[in-house]
């Protein structure tokens, strides 16, 4: 099964791409989409639109799995993020990929066993699963391959890490 | 020039389309796009999607004026809200629809000339602008069609309304 995971921003979406064969993870592709500050803003919501498009093309996914959006102190920036979570949500039910959507809790749950990790524990867990040389960068990269592998386990892919 | 007016939201997204020919308004449609609670949330924004789609292949509108979220108390309701507006202006970008932002104030001020008006006052000036026999039902619909007044007015179609 492929998955993609999505880590939903306006400035910035994460997005990881795995495989996932019984209990082996394939990392396929990972890496954000960013859209420049200054770009009208339907434009900057286009072209999370239209990467997203290109990575169903490249991968043909079976899912997506995507952050929940929590806790923002700041109501502007969680309009904005929200904004772009719109979009890759509906670039997604566009296509035909159902999307499945996590808490960042039981992201970290299922990637390192412990709901209340914290980055470094969840981005060496990712590594580790994924077997990259090094932990993947940027930050929201790798909470977009997280959330992919915490799909490959909720979907019993894969056993759960024990904490 | 036909506008096509969007009071953005999630579980209920307001629309009004006009035609604006130099001082002349007249309404072409106006309604909301309702999705039930309960329905999948990708189901949901992918039905704000197509209903726009629908909406923009009956009027072929030039513009689409869509208002600024602002000052929402509850950052969930903020959030839902900003999820359904992302998917709104994205259906915009992907149809070539140049869209138009404006703030609640400024809608007021476009629609009755005094950027603090209430609701009320703003549906009895859309009801005279467009020459409807009642005040324009629910209010999304309503908001909606001030919008689409407002870039109207803001785009220099018709004099505004002194105060």
């Amino acid at each position: 099964m492929i998955i993609l995971g999505i880590d939903p921003g306006y400035a910035l979406t994460g997005f990881g791409v795995i495989e996932s064969r019984g209990p082996r993870l394939t990392l396929l592709e990972y890496g954000t989409i960013s859209t420049r500050a200054g770009v009208p803003f339907p434009e900057r919501l286009l072209r999370i639109d239209q990467e997203l498009g290109s990575l169903l093309a490249r991968h043909a996914p079976e899912v997506a799995a995507i952050e929940e959006l929590f806790f923002y102190r700041n109501v502007t920036t969680a309009i904005g993020a929200a904004q772009g979570r719109g979009a890759a949500v509906v670039a997604m039910a566009r296509a035909g990929i159902p999307v499945v959507e996590y808490t960042p809790m039981q992201v970290k749950q299922a990637v390192t066993g412990y709901g209340k990790a914290d980055k470094v524990q969840v981005q060496q867990m990712v590594r580790l699963l994924l077997a990259m040389s090094e932990p993947p960068k940027p930050d929201d990269a790798a909470d977009a391959l997280a959330i992919a592998i915490c799909h490959a386990h909720v979907s019993g892919g894969i056993p759960r890490q024990g904490r």
